[in-house]
């Protein structure tokens, strides 16, 4: 079926990331991806392929996830929010709105910038109130120390030390716009932003801003690690649970 | 069994109220005071009864809760967190913080600020991310009309019109140390700060605001409701929905 671009729909997403395998559909996993094609296809009958602008691991939740795709009948946002979030019944899915944006927009490469939050519960027990949305941390971590050591994440970099063995960006280059640390008793957000990020970037600098944390890792050595280009060199990768991807700026 | 009072426990707890009946104990019911009182008793062998800072509604949560009561046998603050979070096992309440505190201390009299957080997501779709922790709202709020007629709570009043029918103060005269209104797209937190409230008085008080916000309740009315001294002139009730006591200070 040949559709006609008549109009290109930008949606903003929320998301429950505990229940699926990730964004990105995949054969035989449940993803959130493919539940709002499946929506998308029993709302208009278009069988369509929609871009994420993160494409977020399995367990990572999202407040402001984006997503466009082409529909050639014509709909209002109203119908197509509502409609949506008719057929994603009880997935933990939701169509926050839907625009209808110029047709060269497109969610993924108009992305100016994209903002993920870690929220780490900082204390002896496990917290029954944030539990599914944050990462347990027993430890006192030190925030002044991570302090010093996010600020040398900040800045234009080869990031190749920051990025998931089988990462398959030809170009390690990412310039992390953003990143700020904010403790409020136990609870500890930590928060980068930029225009894109390698694969698993965000879990290995947290990782990283963790061990430091922990003291073992020092903030002057956050240079060494990036110059080394040598991915053994950073902490370990954060586990995905405490993620959310908070918004995406065009 | 008498005690010798030698030790008073101050608990600083988190829960998750939506299992639950509500803080205090009441026959028949599964309350977080008496859940408490037990882990209490399989910890230490003592049939206590703890003081609550403040006696939340059923579904109310908490970060910040408090409590007291005396044990006569020496634990260490370490000690305490872990045994009672060991023996309140799978429920959804966790003992943050234990401190030993001055014999006349008292969780619910010593209390100088009690401050308490309405979330309350405001668009078309139910979250599915903040479903448990906050209200729905779906017509649009106006902020800024909130905003003035809550600068008109706050201060030394007869709170009379902002009390349930059952509540049974002898003095409804309470002082609104604080409230506030932030909007962070669509996620409204709506903050009351206060030595004590009337039975209901922040569920009344968010109720009333809530119908300012949708132009049901004018700001200039605020000062007339509460002169009044007459329930039936405030907003309805807000569900107990999206509500969290956040913190006591002393």
């Amino acid at each position: 079926m040949q559709l006609l671009k008549t109009n290109n729909i930008k949606l903003t997403i929320e998301y429950n990331g505990l229940p699926y395998s990730g964004w990105q559909s995949q054969k035989n996993e449940k993803t959130i991806q493919s539940e709002i094609e499946k929506a998308i296809f029993k709302f208009c009958g278009h069988q369509t392929v929609i871009q994420g602008a993160g494409r977020t691991d399995a367990g990572v939740h999202a407040l402001g996830q984006c997503a466009n795709f082409f529909i050639d009948k014509k709909y209002s946002e109203y119908q197509i929010v509502n409609g949506l979030n008719f057929h994603l019944g009880s997935e933990k899915i939701r169509i926050v709105s839907a625009q209808i944006v110029e047709e060269k927009f497109d969610s993924r490469f108009s992305a100016k910038i994209k903002t993920y939050r870690y929220q780490i519960v900082n204390r002896t027990s496990p917290s029954v109130l944030l539990s599914d949305f944050s990462l347990h941390i027993r430890p006192e971590l030190n925030i002044d120390i991570m302090q010093d050591a996010i600020m040398k994440l900040i800045g234009k970099y080869d990031f190749s030390s920051f990025r998931a063995r089988d990462c398959q960006a030809k170009n390690p280059i990412r310039t992390l716009e953003d990143a700020e640390i904010k403790r409020n008793n136990q609870i500890i957000h930590i928060s980068f932003s930029a225009k894109s990020f390698l694969y698993q970037q965000i879990r290995i600098m947290a990782g990283t801003l963790i061990e430091v944390g922990l003291n073992k890792i020092k903030p002057q050595d956050i240079p060494k690690i990036i110059d080394s280009r040598n991915r053994s060199l950073a902490g370990p990768t954060a586990p995905a649970r405490g993620l959310t991807l908070v918004k995406i700026e065009y």
